[in-house]
């Protein structure tokens, strides 16, 4: 997931205040305890991580749904049916957050038995940052996988419409000293908040990251808003087919596999014309099936160790990363110093607490 | 993988007769009649499929291993412990293409008792296309996965040494009247086969393939082949850190959690130096553990009845298609009418044929 940069107009605040606000509001709308717990602990963490896209900056989107009655506050997943190591529950149209966690979960105690476990989820909605259910396998040791298909937004290649989601894929794994390795990717080339970014710095845009609703190269994030965004990989001859090959994957794993919708059939995840019936695949492994599980962190911290040290390209902008670290790296940082959040998003907020009488927690101005 | 283009000059060989001749072939080496059954299987399905540089052309590097005594010809791999759900196998430095079909068809079995079953192997060797073990799960009813590492030829993200292998996913599930959906990618944007191609043709190289020695982006082919690949997206600027981050979650299903080499420490596949000690993984999900079979294949079907008939972009050079589709036809074709076999690769063969005394099968001329 692309880090937001830090905003230089706004305010910090810390991210527990933020989270038992977050926590707080989404009970006021009808959401048990419990389950509020989960949906904070998730958006708060994306806002720690510097997904600010993906955090409480969606609260309002959110609250809307559970307005119109198009998502179910109160609903609570059910355990359908399935074997030891792959069960399927229905998230009965309740918050996405706590579905997942619920399934992460259940996924997770099954692998400590099995070796390994599924849990694909249908009937629910938007989750947040994909990567926050494989890191809960990876912070007890085990590897997670976390996967759901959304709103159609990209064309596959040669196609001219939108037809799949941006369908993330998130895997983390336990790497000794440096924490976990968290790949949290979108199979799109580029996320549309990005040509949103664009269009607002009246940028032109590369050929490969989208096509306009003639099925031709966007060169303006005009073109590309009409259109459609383009699989990772970009265009055929840069092996986009790739990407739409991954995007179709997520998609017979989540919406296919756990009869939900799926691709071109599934209504936007934030119109309130329709339940979005997401699908949603949660995968543990647990390396103490058949190793030590140390003796798998300490192999992939040799294996980190070793891809960090790497000698450098002239132009690199910096050492050789991991996936995760950047995001890790400013989690730390927001734990100690809060959470820094821009104008618009505390706005939205601030907003909120007045509708629903929850006064937002001190805040420290950026300026 | 990229289909051979079919050849102007060479032969044509029913695949039975191929398949019953490299059959023979392997056995002359060493390799008991059903191990040697297996490769000939996994290495003809390549060449049905229009994976040249996967199937029999490989043969004469695979014997040369086995007469260096670097692969021993007679191994049988060793379910070694685990759990019903993940189980880790050594395939005690034995043909790969074997191992790797046991390993599969256990993780099957066990998925039809537990919903879903991994299978990782270590002390193994190359398997030829990953693919075909993803397509054995899916002819079966089954979603198939496939991963192996393999030998450092890609850059991670701002370096400009090749730290890790083209590390393919393969993932395959039943489409109904479509057959299978079967998508079979390296996580590098192009392979290095297609740089040798560039070279052969003096072509100069787009942006985004690959990097000379000094991690700048290479534009010839020489520089690439003394440099690097890029990762699925190419430069940083262009997402490429996605493809580096597919490659590394490779390895760490692979290597890492099989305890075999993994990264930079991995030998060539076809050096004679040492053993390459590969790690794969095979996963199996059986989506009757939720629901019907044939309910899931329903809905595949009609996402790929969707996805084929999309309206498509003015340049597109043909419909959308889904992946493994142009496989599967040129599999058909060439069961049909034999496959193609190029002068150099029949020229190989035939020399093969020589030296073990074993006569190739009568073969028409293309020409």
């Amino acid at each position: 997931m692309p880090l937001t940069l830090d905003p230089t107009e706004g305010v910090r605040v810390p991210d527990r205040a933020l989270r038992s606000w977050t926590g707080r509001l989404v009970e006021r709308v009808g959401t048990p305890a419990d389950v509020a717990a989960d949906v904070a602990e998730v958006l708060v963490a994306s806002d720690l991580r510097g997904i600010a896209s993906h955090g409480t900056a969606r609260l309002p989107q959110y609250l809307k749904l559970i307005e119109a009655r198009v998502v179910d506050p109160a609903a609570r997943p059910v355990r359908e049916r399935g074997r030891l190591a792959f069960v399927r529950f229905d998230a009965k149209n309740g918050w996405g957050h706590h579905a997942a966690r619920v399934a992460t979960d259940d996924a997770i105690a099954r692998a400590r038995e099995a070796g390994a476990a599924i849990s694909v989820v249908r009937n629910t909605n938007h989750y947040g940052i994909a990567g926050w259910y494989a890191l809960r396998a990876a912070s007890k040791g085990l590897i997670g996988v976390s996967l759901t298909n959304t709103s159609p937004l990209v064309a596959p290649t040669r196609g001219r419409l939108p037809m799949l989601g941006t369908n993330p894929i998130a895997v983390a794994a336990p790497a000794g000293r440096f924490g976990t390795v968290t790949l949290d990717m979108a199979t799109s080339a580029i996320p549309r908040g990005r040509v949103e970014v664009a269009a607002r710095r009246s940028e032109t845009l590369p050929v490969g990251w989208a096509v306009g609703p003639d099925g031709s190269p966007a060169t303006t994030p005009e073109a590309a808003l009409a259109g459609a965004l383009l699989p990772l990989g970009g265009l055929e001859e840069t092996a986009g087919y790739k990407g739409y090959g991954l995007a179709l994957i997520v998609e017979v794993l989540t919406g296919i596999l756990g009869d939900a919708a799926f691709g071109p059939n599934i209504v936007g995840l934030f119109s309130t014309e329709a339940p979005s019936n997401l699908g949603q695949f949660f995968m543990a492994i647990d390396p103490a099936a058949v190793d030590e599980t140390a003796a798998f962190g300490a192999r992939l911290e040799r294996l980190v160790g070793q891809l960090t040290e790497a000698p450098r390209a002239p132009d690199a902008p910096g050492p050789v990363l991991y996936p995760g670290q950047p995001e890790a790296e400013r989690s730390e940082r927001n734990s100690r110093d809060g959470i820094a959040i821009d104008r618009e998003h505390h706005e939205a907020l601030l907003a909120l607490a007045a509708r629903y009488g929850l006064p937002f927690p001190a805040a420290r101005s950026l300026s």
